[in-house]
């Protein structure tokens, strides 16, 4: 392992996700944060004054003085040796090509460039290999640096939960039914008056993330790109008054005959490359069931594993489809910062940080 | 119509769903209420002083002072013309039949009976036919009054919104993912420590009623019994932090080809009995299609129709069987007691009160 | 009254009290909506489109297709007799001079003015006579038009049950807590990320407001202005996750000895001018005293005299001032545009609409 | 310090309380669960099985298979050291006597004792010295053994915070008003559907124990007992949906003149005997004072020092008594368990558990 830490660089790090990346690196082993950045209104700013921050562990001293750059390579030049990105989509879509072009290493928990055939979008439990996708992409584009992407935030535990079956029975067809934290939506994000004693059946381009990166994440690296996976699946995603952990009710329908403790071992037995080389980040076990009737619940089991977990429970025969489970994680770390690192300690331990 | 009001006895009244009889029957133009009873912890103080109301309307003043009775027929005797049953199922298991031998006409929110096959199971606007299963009933058991059921809180608008699509294009299966109001669970309830930023993704035998009644409903009167409908249907159940508004995800194969248009249409031209004859309680239209992205919301969409009605939105084409929809209604009004007095309102209109 | 109602204009019509205005005038016997204003961004567009509607009530169809117009005194000349206003401070205190030097009444609920010595800060109930201070202000200004405002919406309930206590027995001094409502604070408002399971012990303005306004309301009219009411209050303002309803912990120093009994009395027997003259929108009682020991509560008790009352509960010594108590009162009716309506009632009824 | 730790066994151990004993002394460097105690329901069974356990980090597993004792000193005997008391009052009245009769230190949560002229209450930072009343009721009492209580969850908080300025400028007056959460009120507690969008201005006996505990605490040990504070204080309590962490908005008046900058000094300067002594649960600093306007929140700041600190916010004059504050504190952490082995490390390392 590298002697001295890595420096990071966080973009849109005063957002929700860009204070998950600070909370989470605040003491990493490998990585060290040496440059904040964010939109132009807050640069210039120190960190503390631009920043409201809404997690319940304190700023980290040690940033609050620190002055927000502006999000641009020029402006991180000599500052830091790679990039976590916590930008919206719109601003990504832009910034995170210059940041690659600039010779800098992107891990992306942006969705703009996730879709792009040429950029890698990894689970390292799910499919590590993806990752060399990122050298297609050098050569193809010209870059020095690459940009690295994970999944959208309830992709990333449907799809956790769903490779241990897609493995051992193959899978068909998969119908998901969300209940979705407020803090999925960024900060200021859902009004309060919108959601106290309510929930709302709609978030914009979810169920279309959800269909698609789901099958790019199961496909297959081809060598120049990604193969997508052959399954049906259907989303349908609600907002509810829970500030974090995302519940899914997952209904599957399997290629393989399998019974209903082959399932549950299937879940329990999972272990991923991260597991297998000990990344700082991993949960170990990735995947946890429980067979509490009414578990997992967010307030109980989002911070699993460190938040990293993705908990399934209610493992049970379906009487249209083959089997029904209802699966929890959590949104802003597993489902976010907590991604994007694990892609990076991966791309530090397989060699594409060297 | 009757020149004076039928004389109404309430079971279970100090209770939740017990209370909104209470609230629904305050000013019904057929019903009034003489006789109001409950358990034997309650009988014998007043009504205002053996009830914790929890209703936004106040309780009604005229009620306030009545004695409440023992909840068995001979203390009801004379008192009233027929029953409404808000028992919880245990008790209405054994109550409600002496009830129906003393020769009361009961209708009853208690899941109980439901499942029994001479005891019909009604939906006005589904299966108003299946009233004359009472006939049966009344034959088989020797009883002069008998018991009329009415389906579980989100069966009774899973099935209000499948109707009109298995009449058009028949049903071959459905699934159906529902995040349900805390008021389903009665009073006291759901512990708020158990679902203030949280959900919890069971509900005891819940997905069972979902499952089997819905079959009942849709079925076919023979005669003498029901014949259950041929749909498979796999239900899957949360509570989440909401007071009032069952929402469902549901999500239908056809029998036969339908547009998107058509599936709209069907729901929007539903009209049932209950409409034709004007019952007092029921909604016009039965059911509400929404075009917002967004919508129903409990908040916004449960007092439809007086909550009587069941609102449906998002209708569109789903990616694995033919259509997925959410739907939406309260759970207490339309979801218990004004399924009960929708029921009575139909016997009364149908004959079955004379 | 009048034989046609007068036509009304509400400025600031899209937003959260823009919409109560609409839903408290939809069936009003004396007061028609004939124009809907709002901000550049809205005008041109149907009142449908332009508004994102919040309240469980259905936007009233008559309206949906109505253009909104923009908040000038050109654009409204000739559609109406009368302005109610729900613009935001900032605004109302450049555009609502302007409407009433055009000539028009406008009736406010923005805090802009309510401050300026010959604007009137009216509750019917406690100070109608400070309406006169209309012909102060208009001719100090020149104006053919005028306007009245109404306190903001947790000083309203305050002062409304301050004043019987304060005719009865003077006040000193009165300490005052509040817990007030999200929708207090608009829509969007109030994050849901900072506030489920959370609470805000701050407001902005509001602590001065309600240590201001409410010695302005229960000052003595002068002839030619308001001499404050000499009396100490001290505020405390917290936010917390209820949708609608304040609710306030008070505690007064009476300058007259009075008995358990008589402060109570002195609650119940209250009656104002908006009783006498039998107004519309007049609640009656105007305070509700309950005697249960855990009321009043927001969802029970916000709606009260149709949201118009103020209630009052746990009314018991106080170990070092005299008394204490508790109040509660919906916010966005009778602290905000049912406040303004039942102003305009009063002018219309006392001769200053003719 | 003790080469083994001490053994300690808890009186109802499955409840909210006697879950955060259990969580809090899982890796406590002086103390080590030995025997786990409740009613005779749950006697027998494993604590795994006897437990509904609702706290967000994992029932230990070591614990899970320990069979749960009746709680009688029978019981117990020989299988701990000292005794931690979770128990309801009710309960407590009659248990914990009897624990102390046989020998065992009891530091207890409860309210049963707490006001008894020979045990002491205890805040460690605030009264250490009254532990020496053990002595005084062992000798009046016949017991072998003692019991120590700590206060109620809101006047721990609300005395720490005003113990400073007791000491630096002396209390006159105190009013407080709480806004209370959830867990406070024990599991399963407040339904939910009486706190969802509410809440609710009233805790059974909660007033009457801020007003006299607090009393107590500040009081003087006079060598045989202790002399009450000679301040005036009032309380209003309510209970809002929050699930841990109490909310107070506190009014003084000070027998001496201080400025802002003292007051605030005083806060921020404070330490007690628990700092000085390095016991293990202590949080340093015992009091956070923080200067955004909007904080202490519970959701931020509960967790604040472990659960063990007091945050002050918001401190300004006030226009009638001297000085206005806003406290905040974990409820069920040093509001409740964590008061209990806070006090047992005093005892210990003060020589009265030797």
């Amino acid at each position: 392992m590298a002697e001295r830490r890595l420096r990071v660089g966080i973009l849109g790090a005063t957002g929700a996700v860009g204070q998950r990346f600070v909370q989470l690196l605040e003491h990493h082993p490998w990585f060290e944060i040496t440059a904040l950045a964010a939109s132009s209104r807050s640069a210039g700013q120190t960190y503390g004054e631009a920043t409201r921050w809404i997690l319940n562990t304190p700023l980290p001293e040690a940033l609050a003085d620190r002055v927000v750059l502006p999000a641009d390579p020029e402006a991180l030049a000599g500052t830091c040796d790679i990039i976590f990105s916590a930008l919206p989509a719109s601003r990504a879509r832009e910034v995170e090509p210059r940041f690659a072009a600039a010779g800098f290493p992107v891990f992306s928990n942006a969705s703009a460039l996730r879709m792009e055939p040429d950029v890698p979008l990894v689970i390292p439990e799910v499919n590590p290999d993806h990752l060399a996708l990122v050298r297609v992409q050098q050569k193809r584009r010209g870059w020095s640096g690459y940009v690295v992407t994970n999944p959208n935030c309830s992709t990333i535990h449907l799809v956790s939960a769903l490779k241990p079956l897609h493995d051992a029975f193959g899978l068909e067809a998969v119908i998901v039914t969300t209940l979705q934290a407020l803090s999925g939506a960024g900060y200021p994000g859902v009004p309060s008056l919108d959601i106290i004693d309510n929930l709302i059946p709609y978030i914009r381009n979810e169920e279309e993330k959800i269909e698609t990166e789901s099958r790019k994440l199961l496909g297959r690296y081809t060598g120049d790109g990604v193969e997508f996976a052959d399954i049906r699946l259907s989303a349908a995603v609600h907002r509810v008054p829970v500030t974090d952990g995302h519940t899914e009710a997952v209904v599957v329908k399997l290629k393989r005959r399998a019974t209903l403790a082959e399932v549950k071992e299937a879940f329990r037995t999972f272990r991923g490359v991260p597991q297998e080389l000990g990344l700082p980040t991993a949960p170990d076990p990735a995947i946890i069931v429980r067979e509490e009737v009414d578990r997992p619940q967010p307030r109980l089991d989002r911070d699993a594993g460190g938040g990293m977990a993705t908990t399934v429970g209610r493992v049970r025969p379906d009487p249209i489809f083959d089997y029904k489970f209802v699966l929890l994680g959590h949104n802003t770390i597993r489902g976010a910062a907590g991604a994007s690192i694990l892609n990076a300690e991966l791309a530090l331990k397989t060699g594409y940080l060297d």
